[in-house]
């Protein structure tokens, strides 16, 4: 089968890295041998400096809004170009811990950056380019929250305001309702039921895949 | 006068600094007080990290022209917001050593980054947002080179680069010719004419400003 790019997207404490785990052995189960991962922001030295400079900033000056946005779709072209794409050029499937929606959701949503400048942006930098399947783990942001300070993991954009999540979360329900290369994973459940959900997703979806 | 925004652009050893300085003594002379110089790109703590970012790369790895245009403007959105628009908000003149018209000669132009994506990326990023005069200091490249190294003689890598810097120049020169707030000096000249023809420039611009 023609290697693809999965991603996994949510908001933080919603599962990711325990989805990840699934995807990769239901891919794994299907005869998929070599998997690339990626996380974004970063992914490669410079991607993942721009993310440290975005969240820390420097000299205690941080970002603008827009220049974060910039500095985000910098860290991704970086990575689609130098890492996502090559790899599935030899035929490597990519799993990414997040990709461009986490984009649309966060600073289009939660920030409230216009978002036809988003979906520009988008279009300007990546061209087409888009995942071939997203899970998208919806969770409550308290719920989140609550699992992600459990791990003492909160930086400053985690920080924010329980608004911010909801408009993040708005966003991403609103953007998985128009886009059938989304679906939606009830993150609330318990870990057996997300993850029995997320095998009968990526089960089906390959088998669709292999029909096609 | 209400605050505006002067711009030096040109290739490297067209004379920019020299021709900052007489701007800036122009506009003393008319009274002009507060002068905050910028230069780009750069000019805050965080562009500045971009800056060597874009030109340094991370361990070995540098950035895509995708990534690089992006954190171009990454860098001079963050200026624009946090150094010049607060700067002319209370009054004072900005003097910039470069702005958005580099990146559309030597990006779009020099390396031929698409000239709708750079229009495109300008508008969504900046907005209206314009200098209100630009001096273009127009130079043959290898006259720039030499002057630059002050030797008449250039090494392999810098003849190489000499096409780009056609590429680059004749974009300045079509971005000139077709936006009456950019002027071209001739910066081939000698130092004194060259001189002359910047104090005749701004200074009759600013008595058209005077007068508006």
């Amino acid at each position: 089968m023609k290697s693809k790019f999965v991603v996994i997207e949510g908001l933080e404490g919603a599962g990711k890295t325990t989805a990840r785990d699934t995807v990769v052995s239901v891919l794994r189960e299907h005869g998929v041998n070599e998997i690339v991962f990626t996380r974004e922001p970063g992914g490669t030295p410079l991607a993942e400096k721009l993310r440290d400079l975005f969240k820390r900033g420097v000299d205690g000056e941080l970002p603008t809004i827009k220049a974060e946005v910039l500095m985000l779709y910098a860290a991704r072209v970086q990575l689609v170009e130098t890492v996502i794409k090559p790899a599935m050029a030899r035929g490597a499937w990519v799993v990414g811990d997040r990709h461009d929606l986490s984009s649309q959701a966060y600073q289009g949503g939660g920030r409230g950056v216009d978002q036809q400048l988003m979906a520009s942006l988008r279009d300007t930098v990546l061209g087409g380019f888009r995942p071939d399947l997203t899970l998208y783990l919806d969770l409550p942001p308290l719920v989140g929250l609550q699992r992600a300070r459990a791990r003492g993991e909160l930086d400053r954009i985690e920080q924010e305001a329980l608004p911010f999540f909801e408009r993040t979360r708005a966003r991403y329900l609103a953007l998985a309702a128009q886009d059938e290369s989304i679906v939606t994973v009830d993150a609330s459940q318990s870990l057996e039921q997300v993850t029995a959900a997320i095998r009968d997703c990526v089960s089906q979806w390959l088998q669709q895949q292999e029909g096609a």
